[in-house]
């Protein structure tokens, strides 16, 4: 099925798998005339590559991405931009074991069910290898942003019971810490936490947080392509990731409308603005000019070396304890996935919203200066 | 935007606001052959109805359905399904004091940003009236998935502090108590509190948890049209959903591996099951054959009879309460909501993985009888 | 199947059947703001419009339209717009007969094999009253097509063997004359040949072409939706159609290089233009800012009263004569189908266009007032 | 925007110019399962492939493809394959003072309007090289059908006023004359006439037709995503292509309806059949069971080395003579393209026919044999 592209105006169609020669992605719709280097959106993968602490999988890719096509003279073009990255440290041998059997919490029950045969080294498609590309395409879509005056922070905020304190919140240690907790105290807790589960043979889940300012008021379309939908749809295609949440998310369902309720006032500078900011930023799907706040929340890694009762192919039962080069926890190397799949998302939610008004249609078609 | 469609093979298309003469939709892709009535539809509208108990809004909407295309002679036809409800009690001048300002909680703000022009009797497009459309069209859905062998089972699992116990769940009280708890203690509880809310000018938020059974294994396409991301998007494009959860959720975040991974074995009819079900039904985005488990969290309804602080169109300040005809709780109505609106998912998920394999596509084409 | 709709920033979709109580669609992504009545759609309806002169069908439908949705004070909404049309002379005994035979020339045969079911009446979905829905639309949007300067000449270029001679054309005759054709020898010659027809139980085919005059240059996606391929597919879409050409269409592949290349040159404003049109406007998928030029061929009306040999639905031969009320040729009804379609591509393909360039969506956000 | 992408369940996304350093595709939603290699997508490619006779461009590709993702152990795994072809001769400095014109009858004014930018180096994206892409996915989706029962014969069938005689048809010269006539006096007339226009400098047009044979009845989508609006679009998104004609296609419109309407008999194997087939296999957008029948007029190459007057990126005149290397006539290298297009659009619209019955799906969930 045709299921591996999302977007509307910007398009992301992502290709390859884990152990595959490379796994690559393209990006159609991006506008035209932008700088864009390989540098640009090295800085991102490199922020997910693994092998970077004793907290991650020890897997060691160095994650260089080629562009193909889409910019020219050091700018895009308005073409699709081709982005590919080589699968260099692959030990397939290490899932030899597996081609015949079904590892729980694993997609391999589901492929084999739909397809009939499935590509079982390292996870085949389903192997988050794939977000990489999806951190690649949304380097490209963060950076035009950033020169829209949109701003990211995306981190850890939760890991097994060990819960960002937000009075630690220190923004100048996202992406700073083995744990991507901006907070120096959090990041030490579950650097242990995680520590003790790698030495248990198990693993442990927690949420991405993730924080957008200075969204412009009035990006979102109505009814099914909300921007909450839109980035609750995205965020649970994430490997692992078993919920979401917008602004106050599940505490929503707690409250009187008395208490969650965000009152309008206008500013010094006359700008409407809201006093507080459960909502999250989005009301009806659409922007209202808060910072819009956004929650993920990640399973433990299905891959632990204890062992588990499963079965063959063939339905016979397996006692199965998975060896290879797993993260103990997904969530330190997902907050890059989270923060550039929003941007891809918040990109194209925007690129929308131009022709939401005829006035500025004709603006753009009448006033503009000549044909070129 | 195009924002008011969504699905793939089976595409919903709504249209209509909450004072306008009518509200309907076109339901394209559905297949020929299945009988189909305005009664079949009716069933599920009427379990949306407001005004069928003290704690909905008094709005007497009949909600009659009407199917203008797409059955012949009682059957589908495979043609577009167009379905029209006739709004017949709008009280539109009890809007006509919120033209100039801007309701918190509300779309009005992010509607007049983005369009600078608004309905603002009842809400207009952002109203949840729209979903009536929703529950009509996945009653039709619904109605196939069940040939299929497929239940549903959706109930409020949680209204403010008010939550279901499982040990209580009583599957004869779906839709059967006001507040749609399927315990009767928790709601007379759930009652109580709505009442007092109301009492006091308030409202509440919830949790609506939805059960689907019997749905095959292999369901659902990897990336981004997963069955979870798909089911994400759906349901926080509800009106007032601020959550989603798959499985056990939030939950799932602060669990280990260990704990975490639904065992596989094979039963006494050699049909490969899980020893649990913490992911609700679905490991990457496909089915693994278990229960589909969903929860959905709604805020507390904006509109509150409370004074409120806000701001008109033109940024300055006003007192706000707000009259007219309000749910106190969207949870008990929105139930029926969030059931057809994973029908509508479902179904569609199901139609694309008819053609995951070649084997079946030959099966189709080759074996047939002949061309008719 | 989900194959009633088309575009992509702006989506039609259109719903029922001929003989069916209404017919209807849904506009949904049309920009907020435009000044809209009833009256703007009835224009373009009155000219499609049967029964008006007597080489039409004799059916008389009033095709009045009513705007159920997306209008509020007399201004497009930003929502989707849904438009109705009763059906109110249905004739449908006259059909009974055909419920168990296939007409040659008609889709009966393809609905039968493919659904196994199908609205025998008037040919239910297949019907062209279907374009009705397409005119309504179309209307909307060549409206703000207007607004922007583009005008659209679209007439009857052949019936039969008479052929539009293009010294002939005269602007004033658009619409105003029986046949469509601006040429009132032309007109008259094919209301002769239409009435041969008729008289001898026969129909006849033809072909309309359209002209649309300034479209700034830059308009169209490079690839796959190419504003030729975009409006190649419209004109197929349209009942009874069978061929379309850009440009000099067909008598391009008879031609040298030396011939068909349409030189650029510089104009006293300092525009860059072209000295013919060959190429109808359209380059590489993307307008040069010349008339777009496109040409759409229509077969003879396949119900015709001659004795014609088919099958029933067994199988079984079946000598079939065809009564009713039928166009005798569908061109000059047609016409009015092709201009509002091809509006509708072309709008699509403008608001698509907004976001090529990041120097213009940095102006967009950057530059503009406010967030209001 | 994204326009790199069509299709439906089966979905087509190519990138790159034509001097960048690759080309390639993603065809996504290819059933699993199919036997693969790269030889079978190779035969393809050669068809294409320039450099093989005088009359084509002296620019030699290898074009060897390198299938990347979605094929495990010989076959297709249901996930997105990646196809990706090195562009290996080029000459770019061929085009260095091409950077600052416009060549006429190409896209570079259209692209420069749009995009404000260009990759001027082989006209960059709007190369025909793209159309190797097409043919590589095409070959994967045309092998299927031939496991189908379905064959193509796609031939050219005019060369500037070289036409085929019908009776000289021989299939055995599909693809064996260095023009593609499958008529040997037509090859060596159109022979001679290339050989005229590039000694002259000059180039010619000419038309591309094609039949493909065994599709069963009823495959296409009424309305908007009618097979032959499909298919038309198809073929008009291919470079230089400037008309399209399904079965008699403009010929339709000179006709009477008793002429072209293709009366239905039922054969000695009582299977429904037309006695002629006008209709190019199409009725309402649906396959009658007879052969699909298309015709696809292409343009004389626009690059010739006559002088051609032209302007400057900044409007100042300039006579242009264009050197490098060209086919003289694009006809017989487009045949393979027009056939593998095809075939994308055709396999799509198969896939998206199995979910048209009610009766189909009940009988694949309900009567297969397990979950797995």
């Amino acid at each position: 099925m045709a299921g591996s592209s999302f977007g509307n105006i910007l398009r992301l169609t992502t290709w390859g798998e884990s152990h595959g020669p490379k796994v690559g992605c393209v990006l159609d719709g991006f506008p035209a005339g932008m700088e864009l280097s390989e540098e640009d959106i090295q800085v991102y993968l490199d922020k997910r590559r693994p092998g970077q602490s004793s907290l991650t999988t020890q897997r060691r890719e160095s994650d260089l991405v080629h562009i193909y096509s889409g910019v020219f003279e050091g700018k895009t073009t308005g073409t699709p931009i081709s982005l590919v990255i080589d699968n260099t440290d692959q030990h397939s041998k290490d899932y030899s074991d597996l081609a015949d059997c079904f590892r729980p919490g694993h997609a391999d029950f589901g492929y084999y069910t739909k397809y009939g045969i499935r590509d079982y080294r390292g996870g085949g498609r389903a192997s988050a290898r794939e977000t990489a590309c999806r951190v690649a395409a949304g380097a490209v879509a963060e950076k035009f942003l950033k020169e829209l005056g949109i701003t990211f922070s995306f981190y850890t905020a939760a890991i097994g019971e060990v819960v960002l304190d937000p009075k630690a919140y220190d923004p100048s240690l996202l992406y700073a810490t083995p744990t991507n907790f901006p907070d120096k105290k959090a990041d030490a807790d579950a650097t242990a936490l995680i520590e003790a589960c790698k030495a248990r043979k198990d693993s442990v889940g927690g949420m991405v947080r993730g924080v957008i300012s200075g969204v412009p008021a009035g990006i979102g379309d109505p009814t099914y392509l909300r921007l909450d939908a839109c980035l609750a749809s995205a965020m649970m295609s994430i490997n692992a990731s078993k919920a979401v949440g917008i602004g106050d998310g599940v505490f929503a369902g707690m409250r009187y409308g008395s208490q969650n309720n965000d009152a309008f006032y206008t500013d010094e500078d006359g700008v409407i603005r809201t006093r507080t900011n459960h909502a999250g930023g989005i009301l009806g799907g659409i922007t209202d000019g808060s910072d819009i706040v956004i929650s993920t929340t990640f399973k433990p890694t299905p891959s632990i070396a204890s062992p588990q009762e499963t079965v063959m192919t063939d339905g016979t039962p397996k006692a199965l304890s998975i060896h290879g080069r797993h993260d103990p926890c997904v969530v330190p190397r997902a907050v890059v996935v989270c923060e550039t799949m929003c941007a891809l998302v918040l990109l194209d939610a925007m690129l929308l919203n131009m022709t939401a008004r005829a006035e500025n249609v004709k603006n753009f078609y009448l006033h503009r200066d000549s044909t070129i």
